[in-house]
C-alpha cells in the first residue's frame, strides 16, 4: 500500500519523524546551529497548546509575568556553590557592540566588553528567586503563584527538532509557599494539570509519577514527570514538576515573617512543559501518511478544498464553500467554535488534499461540482484515512448533516486518538519479575520493546548509582514510579533482591 | 486635594511616570542592566494587548511563526553592506560554556569560543528574509504573510521602563508580495490595523502618517507611524509600518518566477508594536491617583473587595460576593465575557481599594454588611473617582442593577477614556504659519507645548538635513505627515519658504 511519506515508521523511525516534520510544514532548519524555524502549522499547534494550558494554569490561581532573558554570571556562581549537578553549557553574552573588522566584516568590539558576562537563561530559577526574595516579606505575601511563557537556551551538542533544540519555547511555573505540605501539594497539583491536559487536549495517555533520586532536578527534594510512550517504544518525558523544599529559598534568601513574627524560609516549586510536547504528539499520533493532529490543538479542524477549474463555474462553488465555512464556524466542538479553513491557494485540489493529510488536519472536505449539485460534501477523516480495501475513505454526506454533526465528529476523532494512545501504551508495558527478565526483554531485539514494570527497593546513593549503571549498559533508564500505587510488598526488588517498596517503569527514552 | 501617589504629573512628570509603574505593580528593576521584570498586572495588560491585536493580525490573513533568537554575525555583514544607518549596539554571544575560574567564580570557557559569534536578535529581518528566500520560488507562493511575537534586545545606553529597555517584547510582521502596489497596500493596511487597535482597545487617539525621509527604517522606501500625545505634550511613536520595496529582497535574494516565467524580486514589508505601548497607556490615561486601564485591556475589569472582619459574619459576605462575581462573568462587555475578580487577600479593605485605584481597575466594588443587607454594592468608577466636592465618588447601587448594566458601564468607561485622549490631543496641536511661530511656541516655556502643525515643502537630502538640525536646536523632531491630507497649496514651507506640499506635525518626543 502506498503512503504519502516516502519512509515508514517500520523502515526507519528517526527518518520518518524528520519526514513528518518536513512534509507537514511543522519546522525547518534555520541556518543557526541547533535552532529551528517553527513554521505556521507547527506554531499554530503551539499556540493552541499555549491557550489551553494557559487557561488551566490561570484557573489554578497562577498569574503570568515576564523576567529578563539575561542572567548575570554571578547568579549562577551562587547556584553553582549550592547545586552539584550544575549544567555549564550555556550561551554567554560578552560584548554589547559590533564594529567593522577592517576586512569588510564585523567583530565584537573589544571596547564594548561587558564587565560581567550575561548568560542567556537556560531556566529562570535564579532570577525569579531573586524577585521572590523582594516580594516575600510576610506570611500575607504567600503563596506567590506565577508562571512565565518564554524562550530558553541550552547549548545541546546533538539536537533534534522539537525534542532537543538549543533554543526552545516553554512555560515555567514558579511558586513559593509558607509550608512544605502546601508546596508539595502544589507540585502534585500541577503534575495533575499536565496529565489531564496531555490526555484531554493532546490525546496522550501519559504516566504521572516520581522520578528516581538520580533524575531529580539539581537541588530538588522531589521531581515528578509525565511520561509518554512513543510508537517506537521509547519514553518521552513530556513535563516535569519539582518540589524544591527550602533549598532554593536558602540560596536566594526567600524568607518571610510568619503569623507569630518569626522568620522562616519559604518552600518553593517549579514546573514546566515545552515545545518538546509537539515532538511527542508527532511520535504518538503520526502515521505513514504524516501527522494526525488532535482536534483540540489543530489550528484548523476542518479544511475545505474546492475542486476549482480556473473557470467561471468556480464562482458558485466558492460561494457554496464560503457558506459551508460560515456554517461550521457557528458550530461548537470541544467547547469552542469550530475552526474551519477554506483553502483557495492556487494549486491542484488533489495536491492540496494530500498536503492537508500530511499536515494532519482532522477533517478534510472536498467539494466538486457534483457535490454542490447534490447539496453534499465529500468527507475524509484523518484518523481513519483508508477503507478496508486500501482505498481512500472519502464519504459523500449531505452538507447540512455534516455541519450538524461536526461537533460530534471532532469529539469522536479526539477520543479515538486518545483511545489509540492508551491502547498502545498499555500493550507496550510489560510486568517483569527479575533482572534476568529485564535483560531478556530488552535483548530480544524487537523493534518496539516498550517499557518494563518492575518492583524495586528504592535504593539511594551508591546503591542507586550501581542500578543506574547496570541499566545504562542496556541503554535503559528508570522513567518514574507511577503515582497511585497501593503498596508493593509482594516480592523482591529486581535489582537488589531486598524487599520492594514500589514499582517503577523502565525503558529507553528520548 | 490629596491623591494616592506622592508626586503629581504637574510637579514632575518623569517621577510621576515612575511612581505609577511602581505603585500600580506594573514592573520593577530586575537587577539585570536595562531589563525589567514585568509584574502580573503589567504582563496581564500585555496579554490583553497580544490577544486583541493578534486577532486582528490573523483576521487580515497573517499566520504566526517563530524564528531563532540568535542571528549569525555574517547575516549582519550582508546587511551592513546594504544599509547605511546600521545599528551596531547589540548583545553578542561569543561562548557556549562556563567554567570555574579557580577563584570560586565562573568564567566563559576559552575552549568554548564560538567560531562565529551570534547576535541576540534586535529585529528579525535578516533571518526571516533568509527563510523567505527558501519559501518563495513562484508567484504561487506569494503573498507570504507572517508575524512573530518575540523578545528582542537593543543595547540602549539610557533605559526607561516600557519606553526603552534593553530587552523588550513585541510583534514583528514580515510580508512578501509580487508587486510594489500590493506591498504598499499591505503597509498601509497594517498601519490602519494599529490605528484602529490603539483607538478601540487602548483608548488612544493617535495620528497615522508618514515619517520624513530621515526617520525611515534603514533600507525602507517609506516608513509610517502612529503617534500618540502624552500628557506632557511629548509624542510617543507607538507603532511603525515599513514599505521596503525590493531593497531587502535584493540583499536576501527573495526572488520568484512570475506567471510569464521571468524572475523578479519580491516587494516586502515589516511592521511592529511593542511593550512600549504600555508606556503610552500610562502617560495618556494615568492620573495623580495612578493608572487608569481601559476596560478592553484590563486584566480584571471589575474588582470586588469585601469588607472582611476576620469574623463568622465574613462567610455570608463572601458567598454574596462570589455570587456577584459569577453573575458578572455571565455578562458581556465589549464583546467578551466580563472579567471580574474577587479580592480575598489578607489585607484591610481600604488598602485594597486604594491598591486597585492605583492599578487602575476600571470598576471597584466594595461590599460591606450593610450593602449586603440591602442587596446593594458600593461602586467606584476609576474614570471619575471624585465628586465635585473632592470626596471619593462611591455610589450605592442595587446589585442586580449593577450586574445588568455592567456591560454598558464598561463600554462607557472605554469611550470616556478615548474621548479624553481625543480632546487632549486636539487641544495640544496648534497650527503655526512660520518658523518664528514655531520658535515662539516652543520657547514659551509652557509645560505642555504639544505639537505644532505646519506646512512644508518636503525637502530631501542636504536640505532636509538642514531642517532636521534646525529642529534639533529646539529638541524637536518631525513626527509624521498625517494621512488623508487633501493637499496643501495655500502657503509656503515654514522651513524653506518654497511652496508647501503637505502639512507635518512637529513636537518633542520620547
Amino acid at each position: 500500500m502506498k503512503h504519502a511519506l516516502n519512509v515508514t515508521r517500520e523502515q526507519d523511525f528517526a527518518a520518518w519523524y524528520q519526514a513528518v516534520i518536513t512534509e507537514a510544514d511543522l519546522a525547518e532548519e534555520s541556518g543557526v546551529r541547533g535552532c529551528m524555524v517553527i513554521r505556521p502549522w507547527g506554531y499554530g499547534i503551539w499556540e493552541r497548546i499555549q491557550r489551553l494550558l494557559d487557561d488551566r494554569i490561570k484557573a489554578t490561581g497562577h498569574e503570568n509575568c515576564y523576567f529578563p532573558l539575561f542572567i548575570p554570571l554571578s547568579y549562577f556562581e551562587k547556584e553553582a556553590e549550592h547545586v552539584d549537578g550544575f549544567a555549564k553549557e550555556m550561551a554567554v553574552v560578552t560584548h554589547h557592540r559590533l564594529v567593522a573588522d577592517g576586512k569588510g566584516g564585523l567583530t565584537p568590539d573589544p571596547e564594548a566588553k561587558l564587565e560581567e558576562p550575561l548568560v542567556v537563561r537556560p531556566t529562570s530559577e535564579t532570577v525569579i528567586g531573586t524577585a521572590f526574595s523582594r516580594w516575600v516579606q510576610s506570611w500575607r505575601d504567600l503563596p506567590v503563584l506565577i508562571n512565565q511563557w518564554a524562550n530558553v537556551v541550552r547549548w545541546e551538542m546533538r539536537t533534534r527538532m522539537f525534542l532537543r533544540t538549543a533554543e526552545f519555547l516553554w512555560q515555567e511555573g514558579h511558586t513559593a509557599h509558607a509550608t512544605a505540605e502546601e508546596a508539595q501539594g502544589e507540585t502534585l497539583k500541577m503534575l495533575e494539570v499536565y496529565r489531564e491536559f496531555a490526555e484531554t487536549c493532546l490525546g496522550l495517555h501519559v504516566i504521572a509519577g516520581e522520578k528516581p533520586e538520580n533524575e531529580r532536578f539539581p537541588g530538588a527534594v522531589a521531581t515528578y514527570s509525565i511520561e509518554a510512550m512513543m510508537q517506537d517504544g521509547k519514553a518521552l518525558q513530556a513535563g516535569t514538576s519539582h518540589f524544591l523544599g527550602t533549598n532554593f529559598a536558602h540560596a536566594q534568601n526567600i524568607r518571610f515573617q510568619n503569623a507569630e513574627g518569626q522568620f522562616e524560609h519559604a518552600n518553593t516549586t517549579s514546573w514546566g512543559v515545552s515545545t518538546r510536547m509537539i515532538g511527542g504528539v508527532i511520535m504518538v499520533h503520526g502515521d505513514d501518511d504524516g501527522l494526525r493532529v488532535p482536534p483540540a490543538i489543530a489550528p484548523w479542524q476542518v479544511v475545505i478544498v474546492p475542486m476549482l477549474r480556473d473557470a467561471p463555474e468556480d464562482e458558485p462553488l466558492i460561494a457554496y464553500c464560503r457558506e459551508l465555512q460560515a456554517s461550521l464556524a457557528r458550530q461548537t466542538a470541544l467547547g469552542e467554535p469550530v475552526r474551519a479553513l477554506l483553502d483557495l491557494k492556487p494549486a491542484k485540489a488533489a495536491n492540496k488534499r494530500w498536503g492537508w493529510v500530511k499536515k494532519g488536519a482532522p477533517v478534510i472536505i472536498e467539494v466538486g461540482g457534483r457535490d454542490m449539485a447534490g447539496g453534499n460534501v465529500s468527507v475524509v477523516r484523518r484518523d481513519r484515512l483508508y477503507r478496508g480495501d486500501g482505498k481512500l475513505d472519502s464519504a459523500v454526506v449531505a452538507k447540512d448533516d455534516f455541519v450538524g454533526e461536526v461537533g460530534a465528529t471532532l469529539a469522536d476523532i479526539q477520543a479515538a486518538l486518545l483511545a489509540q494512545s492508551t491502547e498502545k501504551l498499555r500493550a507496550a508495558i510489560v510486568p517483569v519479575e527479575d533482572w534476568a527478565g529485564v535483560e531478556a526483554h530488552f535483548a530480544s531485539g524487537v523493534k518496539n520493546p516498550g517499557w518494563v514494570d518492575v518492583r524495586w527497593s528504592k535504593p539511594t546513593g551508591d546503591a542507586l548509582e550501581a542500578v543506574v549503571q547496570r541499566l545504562k549498559g542496556l541503554k535503559l533508564t528508570i522513567r518514574n514510579a507511577p503515582l497511585g500505587q497501593t503498596g508493593c510488598d509482594d516480592g523482591p526488588c529486581v535489582f537488589t533482591g531486598a524487599p520492594a517498596v514500589e514499582r517503577v517503569l523502565i525503558g529507553r527514552a528520548y
